[in-house]
């Protein structure tokens, strides 16, 4: 491995989460190099790439698909833009890593799905919760029957603190936060699928944005085909921190996923026991995001198929939509009687 | 008080939660005294009255309820009996503390409110968890505003294990079990009221009872009118245990209840760690079955009204019926369009 | 059992713990009976016995001694008092629950026990946490092997504040508190003997009382002759509650215990997470006082050898007054060494 | 920052810790780079280096030290060989990270500190504890007053499993193991010093290696200036995993640290609750491990103090000889009484 060439990525999206996968690419993967940025956002691949010694940065994403060096791309773009992307990176023969949620409809996911497997490229979609040890091994005792059968899950998902929501879309609730605790749902209920979705949704972090179509309060139930019921639960503002927890309780058992604790250490007082809590800046996920990349880059150097995929993207934005719908129509929605949103 | 008299209380029903209830009421309630017990079957008031030192048994309720020296009932009968028992003692003057479910149809609950109201006397339902120091100091901390306003709520109940199915009723999770989070949700969500119920269930624990109408898992998600979402959860059988858990989460943090832990002792070996849970035998709820009874005695002897009233038990009740209606019609059901079951 | 007469026991001292072994003895002990109380200081047997519904108060403990109702005692006196007392109803043909210590000197102690062995009566000492559910737990794994040969031990007691110190004798760090947790780490060690006592202590919750001999922080090692290593660790003020914890450590694993908090409620804000701790008045321990009583009443009333004897109290006061050595002398003492204090 | 040339540094000592700290000097810390790597077992640096991109690698320790080329060195070899490598290298102008502990006598520590100072080089010391982010919270909480005085502390140490003790030199316990939590103790308890030490310590898990002198169970009582008493515990074979913890306990409340799971999931079953322990492969101290060397080289390009200097590894130093010298001599050892070991 060490006689190789490193894998040349190319980031494509230069904000938050692409400067976090920036960093993971230049300085923390061996055998990988963040070969190009691109950005259109003014001065956005300046402030990123050089510092990381990356001597190209593109402002038009197109420069960068067709730069030939480059052999795979990490998508961080903002969520409305992820499946042209997909399908045009796959055109242009990378192997593609997308950030969540690789489509907001079911068309752009089909497109996407297609498009890698007419390019032959491994498509990755960026589901970093089964990154995280702890979910991992959850999965695993899953399938290694700990549990049993499966009969109820939960997955919730509180965001630390709500942003200006002027900027938000309607429906971000289901499409971009509550799809990671729809696919939470399917890897702790491995081999089922969703047949039957209900959701309760309001404006009650910020009623104001209501009438705007945003919400940020969700209660979602989903049944699966191995008869297991579920709910995802999402809200946009905990002022306690990033609470994200997961349960499966089957025939022989339950676990338990979750840990909102910032260190391990205690603290007793006259006021009784106090704990920290972490936020988004000591992120829960941190190893998550390097794991889900080091995987990625070591499977498309090894020529292995990607582990969480374009289909798993289709599977959770389908829970997603059906989500929308119940929400629309005010009564339980079957998937396979979905209609596009 | 050590020169009152002692309460006399009448114990109708020697089943389990009776035989409990009678050694609370001859033993550990300063004041009150075990003064008769009825229950029609075959020996079981010999069985328990005489080891208590209780010397009158009656095989026939009516003729406790007739008995001029009893004050108090204490109804722990089949659930489908309550409502009728609540309404004869009402009318035999005396003051009744009912176990929970106290009606299982709103037009026997509004009978047995009415006749309580009529006669004048206490009337107390048996939400023992309202009795639990750890739910008791949540309540008291969402009254004090330490969430804010609430906005997303969970109760659950999950059973040791599941006892032959044959005899229980159809509809019993949600009419007996999860009775008990819907008053949860209440307590922990103080002043507001249910709107719209959606209910998934089915028969997962034990599937070959489901065409009887046995349904052993349920998830129920209700809206209240002050915007909360909530979700109740119940299953007939939890291998590792007794599993009563809450949350409340609100506009300025969360509260979390549940301790499903037999003791303090944690063990650590080759096998990591481990702890021993909680069952029905060394009861999670002792004390709050006990701490119940001493406050609805003590407020009879005090003339107080009782603190967990008739219209609690009607409140609780129409969730269940919209529960069980919404899974009926497999539609979310509006409180206010409630068909009577 | 129910045609039994009750055992008839009398309360000697009523102060706060003898206040609350009365409400047990009168109240929740079934075939047992609150028969008699003494207590010299003026008025507090009338304070105490009547509304307990206790007919006969004794301000002269010789007479309770010589009432020939009397089957059993409980003593609750000022500590330096127990070992004649436990002498005299011995005497006087009583079975003896003492509190802990039984003695505060060897003499003592071997007297005590001498007086119930010549009279043939049953004496049980007052070490609670054996009547703890978690501690007793560990214990039978201990002696199941779970934690294989034990290597290092902890016990610890941190008393939620200090009351005025002015009173409080020297040396009641090691006679009246840490007797406790010799008793544990002998209950958690079992069949070993302690060898060798070092320990350091000091006056840093009031320095002011130290030279007047008031001892409020303290750390004994102890050498167990089964090789194990143990830590006792006491203070008497922890501004956060009452803090009881335990720890063994062998050769296949480890077992930890304590419990500090008050409910299983958590609360999470935007301070982090917190929750109560539990004090004196909601008592860490008030079921094992219950169930103290309640077995050492059975044994009396069966016939059976008490569970805690005179024997472990003096071996636990051995360890304390090695201590009490090490402390004086600066070194460590072997217990096969101890002068007597 | 990305002008500037990566601090070039070289690694002393082949083995697991310097493997690991390789690693991270080669890919995880932005202007670092692994220049050389020294050792001198055969084949040991080949294995190393080159995968790692590393060209240069030494067999002769020297020749590392000659290389003007390196800037920094960071010494991970065995234990005995630390101070005069740190002497050696002072000498040579090299910046100085060394694995702990610094030295083993006193004179080594005098003399290793005085070359640093004499050179002008950085001596910064691996106790790795101080960059964890629960131990730091801790000690800053300590440092804001959060727990008043300390006046009770505790550190322990316990390895998962015995390696072969054949070649462990005696007195390892207190030398290289306790001593991290000497240094801890002094961490929590900041501007204190250790006054009177005293130790017991015995083969409780290998016996048969007593007479070799090989110890791997120890207790450690410190008396400190401020008047905090605290024990240090050490085990090198604890069999559910690796645990480190400690506490602090003061006139205003209490600290306590320690993470012992693997992650966040527990498993609830019929054998009851459990959860899977740590163990050195998945290193507890990882993040710390990186974090330090990141504060290391940091501070070395930028000119400023090392964080932890010769001086802590001196005075943790201390109290290891003193408790080495109070098992020797079976009596409590005061620190400015030492005689060297």
């Amino acid at each position: 491995m060490a006689s190789q060439q490193p894998l040349a990525v190319g980031l494509i999206g230069a904000g938050r989460m692409g400067s976090f996968h920036a960093e993971t690419l230049a300085h923390r993967l061996p055998g990988v190099r963040l070969a190009a940025v691109a950005d259109p956002a003014p001065g956005a691949v300046e402030r990123l790439a050089a510092p990381l010694g990356c001597a190209t940065a593109y402002t038009a994403i197109v420069d960068l698909l067709a730069d030939p060096r480059i052999e795979a791309v990490v998508i961080a773009t903002p969520a409305r833009t992820h499946a042209d992307l997909v399908e045009a990176a796959a055109r242009a023969g990378k192997a593609v890593y997308c950030e969540k949620p690789m489509a907001v409809t079911l068309a752009e996911a089909d497109r996407a799905v297609s498009a890698a497997r007419d390019a032959g490229v491994a498509l990755q979609v960026g589901f970093n919760r089964r990154y995280d040890p702890g979910f991992r091994a959850a999965h695993d005792k899953v399938v290694a029957g700990a549990v049993g059968t499966p009969q109820l899950l939960r997955s919730l998902t509180r965001d630390p603190k709500l942003a200006d929501p002027a900027p938000i879309p309607p429906w971000t609730i289901f499409l971009e936060t509550l799809v990671h605790d729809f696919d939470t749902l399917r890897y702790l209920n491995p081999g089922a699928d969703p047949v039957e979705v209900f959701a309760m949704a309001d404006a009650l972090v910020r009623p104001d944005f209501k009438d705007r179509g945003l919400l940020d309060t969700a209660v979602v139930t989903i049944r699966f085909d191995n008869g297991a019921l579920a709910t995802a639960e999402a809200n946009f503002q905990a002022v306690y921190g990033y609470d994200v927890r997961g349960e499966v309780f089957g025939s022989e058992g339950m676990l338990t996923l979750g840990d909102i604790r910032r260190t391990h250490l205690t603290s007793y007082g006259s006021g009784g026991i106090t704990a920290e809590c972490v936020g988004y800046d000591q992120d829960l996920f941190r190893d998550a995001y390097v794991a889900e990349l080091a995987d990625f880059t070591d499977r498309v150097r090894t020529g292995r198929a990607p582990a969480v995929t374009g289909e798993d993207a289709r599977a959770a934005l389908s829970i997603a939509l059906a989500a929308i719908q119940s929400v629309t129509v005010g009564a339980p929605v079957r998937i396979d009687e979905l209609k596009e949103h």
